[in-house]
């Protein structure tokens, strides 16, 4: 099941993603935002699914909705150096714990709105990721189980700017920019998902293709992830895990050749099996 | 001006310290919460003064409160390493830039609530610190007038969990497990605090002092570190900086005496001409 957030007559509303178009869930009596959706657990999805039973409904273009925040998150945890690939075109080797910093929650953007590069930092950079959408509270939960936790997954972009990340070892100073945490605008749902599995991982600039990677090469899997990360922080509905991004960041290639990201420039993130996530840069 | 909030049949209230006692500002007609009151500003200070004039106010006993949240704040940032002499109880020395790292939101606890130290971490740590509160929107302020953007100070404790905050560079799986921000229970108005004097900054466990600094030993002042965190981070009223801890942390001991902080414990943090933060810890 794909669900998504848009404004109408400048309102949340939820939809969900058919072979025919969105179906407009909240005009169908659900709830208007995503949290709410994912705190009816699976009576929730019971009656979304009874809802799109209806081969009568009437859906909307997906491609002129105006997209909303996927969730109102209480945390944005991020994971950094998850892929061999990528920690190696930094300077570094593959991490023995996951290495957890965060964005504030104001970071995070709808599909589609555009991203305010602040004009004081200059060297500003992509990171195509799978983003994990926690289902219910998840505390001090074991591997073996972590993914019950997962509601869904979405794509996500962990914009940086690597002149003030790298100011002090603390990363916050470069990823929590106000609007620097763009996802969606699609969550599938966990039962139509697997983290696991070869789903490739597409970050393009201006339509040029920049990374291209596979979810299944992530060193700490989304299970460890969601599992290691509720020792630490008390996970809840709505919050959102940004798991790392694979090889092909600006930040990776030789000193000389680095072109970073400037207004004009679009981002797009695509994950197979969910969708594409579009950025411009202003 | 000492502000504070407290909690009163299960709801949270608003009061002013005098000499007296404590005035119920929430019964005097004012809001109920310290976001209200510091989005009134200056207007808000006044009707605030003009309720403490009258000389037959009826008062509660401060000792007697069980105390809120400070603020409701959408942002947590702290600074490490901003004194010197902490910089270098912990084998470094002291940095060119400021070293910001964050907490997430549930990690503020009011003055007097035990906080839980989860039993699968081993090294638990304090750190006294001042706390900026914030009082406006602050985006790329300048130094100059960045003390114009703090609606006051108060005390806070950053606890800290040694064993996770090392794991990786990142610092935040050791900060930011929930309840782990103590902060208050008094905020002085910046009117009447003078974050560059030598005000005490003091650490007692169970009684026995650990630590003792002065807010003018701080490497970077409250003026930098706001005008600074305002071009990485938009703050709001609300939002909260831990300023940094001076020397006296059990981290900066040598390893065969290090006594962690255990659940039975109780960590007192003052500051002078703010106040006292207990925290029981559990």
């Amino acid at each position: 099941m794909k669900l998504l957030t848009f404004i109408k007559d400048g309102k949340t509303r939820v939809g969900a993603l058919t072979d025919r178009g969105v179906a407009d869930l909240t005009a169908l009596g659900l709830p208007d935002n995503m949290n709410d959706i994912i705190a009816g657990g699976d009576a929730m999805k019971k009656r979304i699914g009874g809802a799109l039973m209806d081969g009568k409904l009437a859906v909307l273009d997906f491609s002129a909705l105006e997209f909303a925040n996927i969730t109102v998150p209480q945390k944005i945890v991020c994971v950094g150096l998850n892929y061999k690939s990528h920690a190696e075109e930094t300077g570094g080797t593959a991490p023995k714990d996951i290495v957890f910093f965060s964005k504030f929650n104001d970071a995070l953007t709808p599909a589609g709105k555009s991203v305010t590069l602040p004009p004081w930092q200059r060297c500003y950079d992509y990171e195509a990721e799978l983003v994990v959408v926690i289902g219910k509270e998840a505390w001090n939960v074991p591997r073996e189980s972590a993914l019950d936790y997962v509601f869904g997954y979405t794509c996500g972009n962990d914009l940086s700017a690597r002149d003030s990340q790298f100011l002090s070892g603390q990363w916050l100073a470069g990823k929590a920019f106000p609007g620097f945490g763009p996802a969606g605008p699609v969550i599938v749902t966990a039962d139509s998902f697997d983290p696991d599995a070869d789903n490739g991982v597409y970050c393009a600039v201006n339509g040029v293709q920049v990374q291209s990677g596979v979810t299944s090469d992530m060193i700490f899997s989304c299970a460890e992830i969601v599992s290691t990360a509720s020792r630490f922080f008390r996970l809840g509905p709505g919050d959102l895990i940004f798991t790392g991004t694979p090889a092909g960041v600006i930040l990776g290639k030789e000193k000389g050749s680095r072109v970073w990201l400037k207004p004009g420039d679009t981002v797009t993130v695509s994950i197979d099996g969910i969708g594409t996530l579009v950025t411009p840069l202003v």
